[in-house]
């Protein structure tokens, strides 16, 4: 095992090594070499920008197609999509939702903002997405399976969903989650931000929650600028969901009449325009990734003590984004190779802080969270854009 | 006094007389006549599309210069403006918010987020807003001034904010508005969705509340596809509003820490850049749209039973969108008149159904809305595009 010092100084030459010799290497950079330009100058020359338009069509089929759903509505953004389907899943104020300590502030805020709260359980290294397994026992030890669903024997509140997230891209062992919802009269949601253009068993992630979640931001592999997108294989729900996100506005010749609480989360046409254009490079996008993701993996392939994270047996990943992971003995050199990465402009990044950590939400239920704070303390992020890609690819 | 036949058949004829003769003439259609490609353009060839790029800043501080205001805070839309600005402004679960039942459905939206419940005022006929004496005579019947604030007798709840709307561009009667505010211990919030270019002596619509909220909307006097903006003149709100509405995330150079529940409300640069392109041609804009608005009004000056809303001696309005009001001996008349301007490719559209008729809201708190429902009856909306100033201004 390599010392302290060592790995640190390893870590950061094999990344200048391996990113371009420029002033500044982001850890997502955005491409646009296809039809961006042209169909985005369409929807200024005929005046449709807004939230009515053809893209917003084409781009919620070119969605559903591409991942192998039946309906995709496009929203604002990923936390408006979280937010839709946890409420169209059914969940309520009150209601506890399962999800990862390890994910982005917005699996919890959309629980939160339905006044649910969240219910953090652990992840496993193998995928950094929920641990089924530990979850199962967990749930064994503290639910109570009623006619109308799972109670919380120690919070005397119902769990009503759960909500896998593909962290970076990489799927979930999604199957035996499917199982655990079952059995606990859960309703299964993916948080699916992060994993357009990644396969679980051969098959689109978002096709195993009742409702899943994508995001576009700018950050992710295809972008709208701010986007998302609700996936579902039910056409009753698909249409709840439309409904929903559009002011809850009942069909009239001119009337406005709304029939519950709506929320105004319409992905504008001029969006769905850039969309349409990234959607259309997708694969070639993945390609580039998952060549990127082979360099680095090769690269720290021989060193000690840290390992470049790579996809289990299942899954094809779209490697959104690559993180190196430090053996436990060396996770106090994290923050030393965050600081000299960044100082010498290549972007990296530490995990989220795992959610059961931040001041909102330190009070809500959970399990045994001790990988999830392993892996948070010894990960970092890399630099993982497209464009890396091109000499690799 | 004419008769019911006449009314209709004067008011469809003199539409045709004024709108262009083409196949369908939209209430509103953007106008693409500026930098709007050479911003956006600019931003697919740098790649900054999303939450962070120059046009961003720029757009909020084109809004602040142009409204006057110390601050603006440009958001996903208008919808995420008021309910970002009800958070800021204090407004809490079981709180009532006073609002104008004729309104759209976000004003009431916003508050329910919140868990606040909406209380519905009534209008007066000369603005189409809040009518501020009846309000004073409303809310001296039904409160008591506690030391904490304004109770509602009758509910025991607190009354928070006044949240009056100026309606289709027209400012509302604001002082009154604030010596009520002042008196019973309200916060005043403006829902300025509709009144970018409108001013209340003299100075824009927006510097009155403690916070405003903008809208962009593809229908607006100036669009970003979908985009809001909370104005203020509070430097410690405007601070809070930032904050909320990108995740409340705490600065750090690269953790992950959010310190309450926050919202992704972010605009894109990319509609961003769009609205920089916008706010250029506001000045435009609203000649054209004020010289369309005197067309109306003098082609319908000398009809009896029929008048097209004309601003107040207080206001200079934006005429984001022109009203035709009938007489209440005409009421009946209205939906003959949606009906066959509709059917004859001009749009028309009644006012929004008064809030606290639709289902999720009748329930709530009111006072006599005798006039809004009176005005509701009888309203028309008709083609207000600035591109129908081209040849008038």
């Amino acid at each position: 095992m390599s010392k302290q010092s060592d790995i640190t100084s390893i870590v950061v030459t094999k990344l200048k090594e391996i990113v371009p010799n420029q002033d500044f290497v982001a850890l997502h950079e955005p491409l646009f070499r296809g039809n961006e330009w042209s169909y985005v100058k369409e929807c200024l020359d005929t005046s449709w920008v807004s939230s009515v338009g053809k893209y917003v069509d084409l781009f919620e089929r070119k969605l559903a197609e591409y991942t192998g759903t039946d309906y995709a509505i496009a929203v604002s953004n990923g936390t408006a999509a979280l937010h839709a389907a946890l409420i169209v899943a059914g969940v309520e104020a009150g209601d506890e939702v399962i999800m990862p300590t390890l994910s982005f502030v917005a699996t919890a805020n959309a629980a939160a903002y339905i006044g649910a709260v969240p219910h953090f359980a652990d992840i496993e290294e193998s995928t950094l997405g929920l641990d089924a397994n530990k979850l199962d026992e967990h749930l064994a030890r503290i639910t109570e399976i009623r006619s109308d669903g799972c109670y919380n024997k120690n919070t005397g509140y119902r769990i009503k969903a759960v909500v896998p997230m593909h962290t970076f891209g990489h799927p979930v062992d999604l199957d035996p989650l499917v199982e655990i919802c079952k059995h606990y009269k859960l309703v299964l949601v993916e948080d699916a931000a992060e994993s357009m253009g990644s396969f679980y068993k051969g098959r689109h992630t978002g096709n195993w929650g009742l409702l899943s979640a994508v995001s576009f931001n700018g950050n992710k592999i295809v972008t709208t600028g701010g986007g998302g997108a609700i996936l579902t294989n039910d056409a009753s729900l698909a249409k709840q969901v439309k409904h929903l996100t559009t002011t809850a506005k009942v069909p009239h010749k001119w009337e406005f009449v709304h029939d519950r609480i709506g929320f105004n989360y319409r992905m504008p046409n001029l969006n769905a325009a850039l969309g349409c254009a990234q959607l259309e490079q997708l694969p070639d996008f993945i390609e580039k990734k998952r060549a990127v993701a082979q360099v680095y993996q090769q690269a720290f392939a021989g060193i000690e003590g840290v390992v470049c994270f790579k996809e289990t047996g299942f899954a094809q990943s779209n490697y959104w984004l690559n993180a190196l992971l430090l053996h436990e003995s060396h996770a106090s050199c994290r923050d030393d190779i965050l600081g000299q990465t960044n100082s010498q402009g290549i972007m990296t990044r530490p995990a989220w802080n795992p959610l059961h950590t931040l001041d909102m939400f330190v009070n809500c239920p959970s399990m045994d969270l001790s990988m999830a704070v392993s892996v948070c303390n010894r990960l970092i992020n890399i630099p993982s854009s497209a464009c890396l890609g091109d000499e690799y690819a």
